[in-house]
């Protein structure tokens, strides 16, 4: 609908039909699991009140990096567009969503409960699993600031994951306020954000590594013993994790009470169980203020935290003086596909057509494109083919578009059937009984 | 899932959160929408075995220009990424889509029938309507050239409008081998081009600003006299404007047995009504040969064409040196919402839930999780209030949400409901006596 000056009449020369590292393309099969998925987590978002909302793809480089975004951060895809601005792609959608409601904050009505399932980029080293486009599929609450709200975001991430068919995982959560509460008492305040960061990349770097950036931070020996045995309490049920870490600190911080009201929720909702209190649990973020997750396959914990987040207080002060406190998570949707394929859970779909029509030669056009839209009338999902192979190259197609019957030829409205999974064939079939034919299957 | 360091302890100093411009934000409303409306479009071409795919929003820029584009396109978001890479964001999905096939010619099987809803970017000046970022809704049948692929093109436009519930529309059809014959005829073979682009702006710049381009072009009054009773035949039912078309060239050229076996096809399937041969219609761009058409909404056409297309047979070949013909439409979907707005002919939508929770001061909050959950697992919405307002905000809350119910207060794990229709009010309600209420409506 809109024009693009193109290029067809001047090239000559093929070029290469490659796509930038880190990029890669969605091939049907795969397109399908995807959109499958997305449909059923917005089933899910809908049933707790959650509603879509969209942002650009493109934003000002100051609004996504901050007014202390001025070095070039080599993770994002910045550039300066035809009319001077400074922009950048959108690297999540947590900033895009705090600058979203800071902006219209007048036409929405808070709490304010979105979704939004959309491509980020980073401009990160590609590697296993790691691409610099991949989708994020976020659900928040802003503008609330309770056990309550915590709870309906981890309550949907339980849902959720269970709705896809994903069975064996453990959410475990922590509060970023009893790590604090815990470095503020043992002297440590100023290291916070250091070592809040060394301690999310436990399950990538190990004890060794974590112990290393914490010396290099500038922690002895006895605070680093100190805070392991903060970040691995030797309890194991929830409230007893909790008693035990206040006893570390040394005192019951308000965080505390926020984690004892979450837990009387989660037990109330019956889903306890799937959640276990774990303090090694930080996120790297900056932003992160309050409860913190992240959710673990319990047969493929290697990949990695499949759906992670957190309370995020101040992140709309950026933009607005009004206070939006927030807390959200981001369901990993490329990699529970991964997992589910591998774990073989990933429900087998149905083909993409009821019916496929391979017209024998002798089949004029006309007659059938029309018995397609019969069928169509009919509510089957039919697909002509219209290629010129060979039979079996014919039949290759309709499996493959995974038809279960097969029309072979048409006459005075009349079809010849084939049963591709019995191999029986029915002769002057009209439509209505086509689609019986299909219903009984 | 992924790190990115942040900047929230940087920043003091209040960001505007505002956006480039010819970008835009979409609001729950208007999501809400545009999803609608993509789930139905993906039914439809489903139900004629279209299968969907992805492809990268950023690509190397000599992919999407062709080696010709070493010029600056004004009109393209396109720069060097931090691995000084020459890429830019795509402008369209035909060009990744023959990118896709060359790319992945040995996956697929031909005829491939696929189908694209994704972001597109353009740099052109934002004006009414048009916007540097929007969503294009593509379908193409890639590796099939004849009347039968042309036409399940044309009956899914008219399927899928249809489905969106657009009356009144008309879908213009023509053949670029007509025009190109009869230029030929004219001794205009060398401003084939430019008369296409020029033809192409009837709609915008009217019949004296069609005859200014010609003149520019080098044509003489009589050959632009000519052209124009070409392009404004005097018949107007399809076969009659086909063969006034063939007398004006003096000759049958191979495009009018084509078009002769679309109408066949069209009247067969019974949807030729909604077509109109319209030898004015060209589409501006390069790549087409072969048909071509542009679908108007006769209740405001001055919004442009709703859904447009036409066959490309040689848009592969800068990628391949296997001959892939395409043909394939795209639909306007931000302007078919705009149109059924403004027509309203926008469905009304259901609430975005059944039930809204309003829990009184008295009630704990695990009380009413524990509820919501249980409704849930009715098959209800269900939306928790998770603010501190008062009761007029909290009913004003359940109202935005499109609730019928209310429930207003949990004891004993029983509720008291408000019908929010006839403001009835019943007490010591179970989940289930809910749901029997919520069906009932």
């Amino acid at each position: 609908m809109y024009n693009i000056c193109s290029f067809v009449s001047t090239g000559v020369m093929m070029i290469e039909p490659r796509i930038p590292k880190g990029f890669r393309d969605s091939l049907p099969a795969q397109e399908k699991t995807r959109k499958h998925f997305e449909r059923l987590l917005e089933g899910v978002f809908e049933s707790y009140g959650f509603v879509p909302i969209d942002t650009p793809a493109v934003e000002y480089a100051e609004v996504l990096l901050g007014k202390g975004g001025g070095e070039t951060d080599k993770q994002i895809f910045r550039f300066t567009d035809n009319g001077g601005r400074d922009v950048a792609l959108r690297f999540d959608l947590t900033v895009p969503l705090a600058r979203f409601v800071s902006a219209h904050a007048d036409e929405l009505r808070f709490p304010f409960k979105r979704y939004q399932i959309a491509k980020v980029f980073r401009g990160e080293k590609p590697q296993k699993g790691r691409y610099r486009e991949f989708v994020q599929c976020d659900f928040d609450i802003v503008g609330a600031d309770s056990a309550a709200s915590d709870c309906e975001i981890l309550s949907i991430m339980a849902r959720a994951l269970q709705t896809l068919g994903i069975e064996g995982f453990e959410i475990r959560i922590s509060h970023r306020g009893l790590l604090n509460a815990f470095l503020e008492k043992a002297g440590l305040a100023g290291a916070k954000d250091g070592t809040l960061r060394a301690v999310d990349k436990l399950g990538k770097i190990g004890r060794e590594g974590v112990e290393a950036e914490l010396s290099a931070l500038g922690l002895d020996e006895g605070r680093i013993e100190a805070l392991f045995r903060f970040i691995h309490p030797r309890s194991e049920a929830y409230m007893d994790v909790l008693d035990e870490l206040c006893s570390l600190i040394g005192e019951r911080p308000p965080a505390a009470r926020r984690m004892e009201e979450i837990h009387a929720i989660l037990a109330a909702e019956g889903i306890e169980p799937l959640f276990r209190f774990d303090p090694s649990i930080t996120r790297g973020l900056d932003y992160y203020t309050g409860v913190v997750f992240e959710t673990f396959l319990l047969a493929m914990p290697q990949i990695g935290s499949v759906c992670s987040g957190g309370r995020y207080d101040n992140l709309s002060s950026l933009y607005s003086k009004r206070a939006l406190p927030g807390v959200g998570s981001c369901v990993g949707i490329d990699r529970l596909i991964a997992a589910a394929e591998e774990l073989g859970t990933l429900q087998s779909r149905a083909g993409d057509v009821d019916v496929a029509i391979l017209p024998s030669e002798g089949t004029d056009a006309a007659s059938a494109a029309a018995f397609a839209a019969a069928l169509r009338r009919e509510g089957l999902a039919c697909d002509l083919y219209l290629g010129s192979g060979k039979t079996r190259d014919r039949y290759a197609y309709a499996e493959s578009k995974g038809a279960r019957l097969a029309v072979l030829g048409i006459e005075d409205g009349l079809a010849e059937v084939k049963d591709l999974g019995t191999r029986e064939t029915r002769k002057r079939l009209t439509p209505e009984m086509i689609a019986s034919m299909a219903a009984k299957d």
